[in-house]
């Protein structure tokens, strides 16, 4: 990995000194996840600001109970009610977009950019400034933004970290200073529920059975993502800004067990691996104590109890949305983008009962020939640039369903 | 791991400059995978002298290939088959005891201990000098007079690299600046033959059945000594004196696949694992290229070829032998040592056809308890002092075995 994963030496934080920590999207799974790191370690963290959407009571009963400095929620509506929440007790309150920026503006060593979805970007990129570690578990920088926001973590000389377990399981075993030895990244994916269905029922899959996925507990359009393996798609695209490595480097493995979450390929035939329990706190207190580790109460991996552990190669017939990504890998420039936006509108579509399960990809496809036709994937873009790019997806996306 | 891992920083070797190695035991399986891997790289190591039992002929012609300084057998009745062979060329020629340890004596950089036996006790620990890497194949430095042999590298500041495929990743994969959050440390193995043979039948075993191992190309020893997991035991002894970490923290998965190497479990519920193609290169090149890696023409592990990985606790009822082990890295001492002798004196009167395959442990057994009996085991040693109970035990195994 390059000098971007390395804290600079100087910076180091001294023994005993409390790192200063800022979270986005506080409220969320990973959010929570990071919480309960900080409460059961309260003499490493001082938090410096929680931001949220709108769930006013989880983040006031958090900025309590970590006593944050300041609780900030995206969406100005539930104000009263968060600050009616946090009256009397010592914490900053406030809401609405310039508040966000403010709280991520506030000294701080670590911003874990957990926030779901596309509402990601701009404060996720607001807060790479020199010297900050970026505990990056948002998408969307990376699938979205990922050339803005690789060179906003160089030229600020930040750090950036993954957070995601097969990002985060690669960075473990990757060695930077040895990353011309590097002969493959490889990440795996559980192949979701329907692996192994015959290929002809997949039409009619239903969206209660493509929500079961079988080893993360996780939102409605990331199961989705997973069962058509385009979450896979978004995960090798981060995975080549994330690391040195060239595209065809990029591996997938199916292996339906999720025990191994990334693996490391080098020249000379040593194959490095990550291995877990599915818990994201295993991942999140490698990014918060890096290059140290912590101590993190989660199961542990019994490797004789579960036996037996799978690979395979994904099949590109079975998972066309998978294949669509890796294209829009191959195109670069606003093709991830058009990809990630298309599939939202897409997965939302289905799980409303609007299109089956083969319209995904179809509608991702549709989306992604026509701005390629316009020429509106070619070239560089600011984050206004994405932002529109982004919308003008969705909205063509939900045009063309509505047009079926 | 411990400092002695790490070469200290001032004596690292300049870019461009070739490290000087020795091989003990050079024509023998690991050292011809040392000869194959300096080969392929000749602008990177210079040969200062290569170290053989008896094998005139393949020494001859290694130290020609390799241009070698020097060439030695330890027996010296080859002397005059390996003068001829040698003769015209620009290597300096010799045989006997004496010998070999002038030309460990001889500046190098790094050498390789892949003498086999206790045969390699002398030399190997004669090679441990200020500044030098050894890069430990023989078991019986640490199996054997493993106290000895640590206090040795340390007090010399000379590093140690563990060559053997296991410790290697286990080497590859432990943090040694994160020693205290190391939980465990996994050494695989394959579990031999006999892994699901059914128990009655374990009686009847014969050694052309015996010297079948699933995996890895073995000499009759190991392979026995694999079948019975005795050579797993060993494996943890010298684990135990390779790592920092206590004899609790050691455990053993079988594995039959050989995929797998060597697996370190931390605090954070991390395993990071080391996988492979076996084939001792990747080891050896990582031992002589560290910290950085080399290429290595080894054919890659393909997991999805491959398929399906499997893993199950040991069953001590099948293996007694391996228990044996693992009682005797409890007593310390001698215990080790004298488990070695009586390993090696049961497993010939095996292959003999003398004893049967239940009479290994009994014959270890016996003389296990015999030497406690007497004293011998407790209390520390010099290597005269192994040597004497390394003889003690060979006897009285043989004595043993006789008289039934």
């Amino acid at each position: 990995m390059d000098q971007q994963m390395h804290m600079p030496d100087g910076q180091s934080r001294e023994t005993g000194q409390k790192t200063r920590i800022t979270v986005l999207g506080a409220t969320g799974s990973i959010g929570l996840s990071v919480a309960d790191i900080i409460e059961r370690n309260p003499d490493q963290f001082d938090v410096v600001a929680l931001v949220a959407n709108q769930n006013a009571d989880v983040l006031a009963d958090l900025a309590v109970r970590l006593r944050a400095d300041c609780a900030v929620l995206a969406d100005d509506g539930n104000l009263p009610d968060l600050k009616a929440r946090l009256s009397g007790q010592p914490v900053d309150v406030a809401a609405g977009s310039s508040a966000v920026l403010e709280a991520v503006d506030r000294d701080t060593d670590i911003v874990v950019g957990a926030i779901v979805g596309a509402a990601g970007l701009v404060p996720t990129l607001a807060a790479v400034k020199p010297g900050r570690r970026i505990a990056l578990a948002n998408k969307e920088c990376l699938v979205c933004a990922g050339d803005l926001f690789m060179a906003a973590i160089r030229d600020q000389g930040a750090e950036l970290l993954p957070v995601d377990s097969e990002h985060n399981a690669i960075f473990q075993v990757f060695e930077t200073n040895q990353a011309d030895q590097v002969e493959k990244v490889i990440l795996t994916a559980s192949g979701g529920p329907f692996r192994e269905l015959p290929l002809e029922q997949m039409a009619t899959v239903t969206p209660a059975q493509a929500l079961k996925h079988p080893n993360w507990d996780m939102g409605a359009r990331i199961s989705i993502d997973s069962a058509t393996l385009m979450n896979k798609g978004f995960e090798v695209i981060e995975a080549f800004h994330l690391f040195p490595v060239r595209r065809d480097q990029l591996d997938v493995l199916v292996h339906p067990q999720s025990a191994v979450h990334g693996l490391v390929q080098y020249k000379d035939g040593s194959l490095l691996a990550q291995l877990g329990h599915p818990d994201m706190r295993t991942p999140i207190a490698h990014c918060l104590s890096y290059p140290k580790r912590m101590p993190v109460p989660v199961e542990r991996l019994d490797l004789a109890a579960l036996g037996t552990l799978t690979f395979a190669t994904p099949d590109t017939q079975r998972f066309p949305a998978f294949k669509l990504a890796m294209q829009a890998l191959e195109t670069g420039g606003g093709a991830p983008a058009v990809l990630n936006a298309a599939d939202e509108v897409a997965v939302a579509a289905f799980l409303e009962g609007r299109i089956g399960y083969p319209g995904i990809p179809d509608v991702i496809g549709a989306v992604l020939e026509r701005f390629d036709r316009d020429g509106r994937l070619k070239g560089s873009m600011d984050i206004d640039g994405v932002l529109a790019l982004d919308a003008d997806a969705r909205k063509f996306a939900s045009d063309w369903i509505s047009s079926r």
